[in-house]
């Protein structure tokens, strides 16, 4: 792995992650990290995208990319910092960051960047989950008047998150029930002692939840199962941890004054370090 | 147990009990709870304690009962309640509530108050133990940067809160350590797949933490302590759950700049209606 | 399901598979199972197989079907049942059995019989996971003289067993490795907190385990890595779970004087009730 | 500690512990042990008793110590080792063993024999758990047709060996119920997500259960509690790990064909080697 790495943009993740690398025996420079705290390590802030270019043949920037296609996701910098424009300057360089939108991807061949995108990487997803299942406990503990331990949840899905999240609620003590599609997904929910539900069964069981966590990135909880809590009179909170537009028909669920937490990006917001960590042994992997 | 409960004073948790006794056909009147939230329920506000006295023979209080010695502790109410005055009117009827002087308790005595002690009751601080062990995770995942998860964790006792604490902490997938001083404890600390530190050796034995959990009622982090961990530049954040006066020199930890959080009365403050129903379950044991 | 059905051959699951169907309000009718214990039960042992057919549209019979391709696998009658015969008999009827080869399938049709495997069932070698994994459990603890607890294992395989078995050794306090071939895989591992180890470095790793276990059905353990145990004087017992002919080199290993268990069929041999209990969930599923 | 130990008499436990010691670069000199293969190592084994004393003046010898009061137990020996005449022999000599009666420790005593019983040894015995806890579950996966997955399993008594069976069988995805007498116990066994029974309940709460395991030195499981579990037509294995007289009625449990197993000394049956290694590390803290 080449000693000079370019970082451009970025949250706090990113900000980790460049004090690692600098700790590491990488020689770090920035670009859009101006208002980031980079005290006591020796990583250099580059006054133009040009100058960060004269040192690095490869640049990380953010997860995700952009937010809006048109500016590179950059919370910690006073500039705004165009793709298009970018996209000419790292020309011959290799750039690597999260979440990518096809049409810039597209972009960057044609300007002969080349472009990586972490989040495809299904090593970094599934170390993912470990945040973000710890994220949606955290959530859950804050926004419930009672303990994990013997609360009744319910988990919808039963993937990476879904797995993962069972298997920790349990732990700690709750009783837990998952929903799932396929006969294979049930089997094993049941040999894990939780209890199974299959999807077309999810209206008849959604009684006496406490909390319910949608990992499920479709509208599962449309306005039909909304309503048929509110007339359960449920207490139960919802965390939607799907990537946008998200399981759970917002406005429906404010209508009937039922407490839903839509959380996003976890690893970035409850654990941003081990979140860098994760991504530098991804890069290593990827890069060597 | 009498149908008629009087709720004098007390913080949510007091509230959540009040709520969940009204549920549960008692007939609850309250006084010094006035700010307090009973929409949809059948409970009573009494204008005057008298008044309260005239209906109900149990009367349950605060937890802990008093903060100062003076004044009942009644975070809901705009007037101050004086435990003097109270403790007369209370004469000859049964006042059950928590973490009480032994100067007030002589005084009820004097006034034939039968007055009761809950958390007295051994059952009540082993539940208690459950929302203690829980908010202290919900406070490292809050204050920390990185999952506790692959974490280094140091848990100083092994009583009730150490125990569980201990191994909530390695099912959520830390590298746990516990200090404890008796032979029988390290024993039980080893063969649960922890490693056992001494506590003679703990100096020699501060390195390398992410997060400390003290469960001590005692100085066990002094200066001397904290001077080994500000040597080392340790990240540690230091998690206090020690009854006051903890087991921390707060003072010189500021000094060193190292984060401790304090964290007291956790089963009320992140758990409130399971602390409640937790004392609801106490209170049919003492009374029946 | 129709309430009539007939049991041909098999071995103690299926004994006990009658016996639960009976008690179910199923009428029961054996043929070849003359040594069965059918004490207090109203199951019918018929003279025939054309007697069981009069009553008989489904007929369950044996796990694996057969053992030789030529008779019906019947540990428990006095007779051989030929395969040719029976599947003449049997034409226009149901027949229900498990892990029938392609060459037995390829006559059933023919002879007009409708015949499913059970075993081509995903949920019940899902579930057979469950005894298959307690019964790797029994044997270790067995054939050695030290606790699983504190021991050092490694388990070659990420599947189905080699999941669940790593879970349960971690939970009974063993030191876990896995070997994987996959990078999800070893992600996985990782994440699970076990040692993971890349298949292709499995010779250097070998070193200092008490138990390994194989699920893997190929030649993992080959004369070169037995060699390498034996060259370190390993005491690890080998556990073979796979199926055959099994991923270990027996007769090398026996040169070498390597203790290597095979254990086959664990789900008929350490759980017969449970293993039948799957059976009549799956049956009850395909049938319905 | 000594360079020189002398081992006599003991069983297969006190022969691995030779070995351990052999290797750990103490010279070892045994008496009593004439059949054991103490092949590849440099153990000696003596003539005569005087013979050991020459060179040894710490001693260990058999858990317990002796079966009988008159001899001292050497299942791998030719002779019968008096107990009274091997006192003598060994006056002024450290002599450790296990389960000493009293009337042996007072003759020890008169003999100026400084002796020591490591079953006094709290350490010992908690470690000692591990081995008894994983001995019952191969005892009860040896002689169930069930696996303890989704088993109903009951344990009488919350000491030390009922707290680590009840975590281990709910680990295996046991239902577990937990009887007690303390409030206290019984409230640590709802928090654990056991079921509670209280001890003076336990008569209308027998039914059902799989497995009962009794881990309480008193007659628990009476004539009374038998003929419950008959009348109900329990399918119940009863597996008793008090120690001697042991908590079941025998007798009773025969005639009303209830299988009952006595597993006593699990540790040295089921795990020598672990069970040798706890011993030395006992002995070494004792000697330290």
């Amino acid at each position: 792995m080449n000693k000079n790495i370019g970082i451009l943009g970025g949250d706090l993740r990113i900000i980790f992650l460049s004090k690692i690398l600098a700790k590491d025996t990488y020689n770090i420079y920035t670009y859009g990290l101006e208002n980031a705290n980079f005290a006591n390590s020796n990583i250099i802030k580059c006054a133009t995208l040009e100058e960060m270019c004269k040192f690095c043949d490869i640049i990380i920037s953010s997860i995700p990319f952009s937010k809006n296609g048109i500016y590179i996701n950059s919370p910690f910098s006073i500039k705004t910092i165009n793709i298009d424009e970018t996209l000419k300057i790292l020309s011959n360089k290799r750039l690597i960051a999260g979440s990518i939108d096809k049409e810039i991807l597209e972009k960057a061949n044609k300007n002969k960047v080349d472009i990586i995108d972490l989040m495809a990487d299904e090593r970094l997803t599934i170390l993912n989950a470990i945040p973000t299942v710890e994220g949606a406990l955290q959530i859950a503990m804050e926004n419930t008047e009672i303990t994990i331990h013997n609360s009744r949840c319910l988990v919808l899905g039963f993937g990476r998150i879904g797995k993962l999240l069972s298997k920790n609620l349990k732990e700690l003590g709750a009783n837990v029930s998952c929903m799932a599609r396929k006969d294979k997904d049930l089997t094993w929910i049941k040999s894990y002692g939780y209890k199974d539900i299959y999807i077309d069964d999810l209206s008849k069981n959604l009684n006496g939840y406490d909390i319910i966590f949608n990992t499920i990135p479709a509208l599962i909880l449309d306005d039909n199962k909304l309503k048929i809590l509110k007339e359960q009179n449920s207490n139960a909170v919802i965390i939607d941890l799907a990537s946008n537009p998200g399981g759970v028909d917002f406005k429906k669920a404010k209508e009937y004054d039922i407490k839903v937490i839509q959380a996003l990006g976890l690893p970035g917001k409850v654990a941003p370090y081990t979140a860098a960590k994760y991504i530098k042994e991804t890069l290593e992997k990827i890069l060597n």
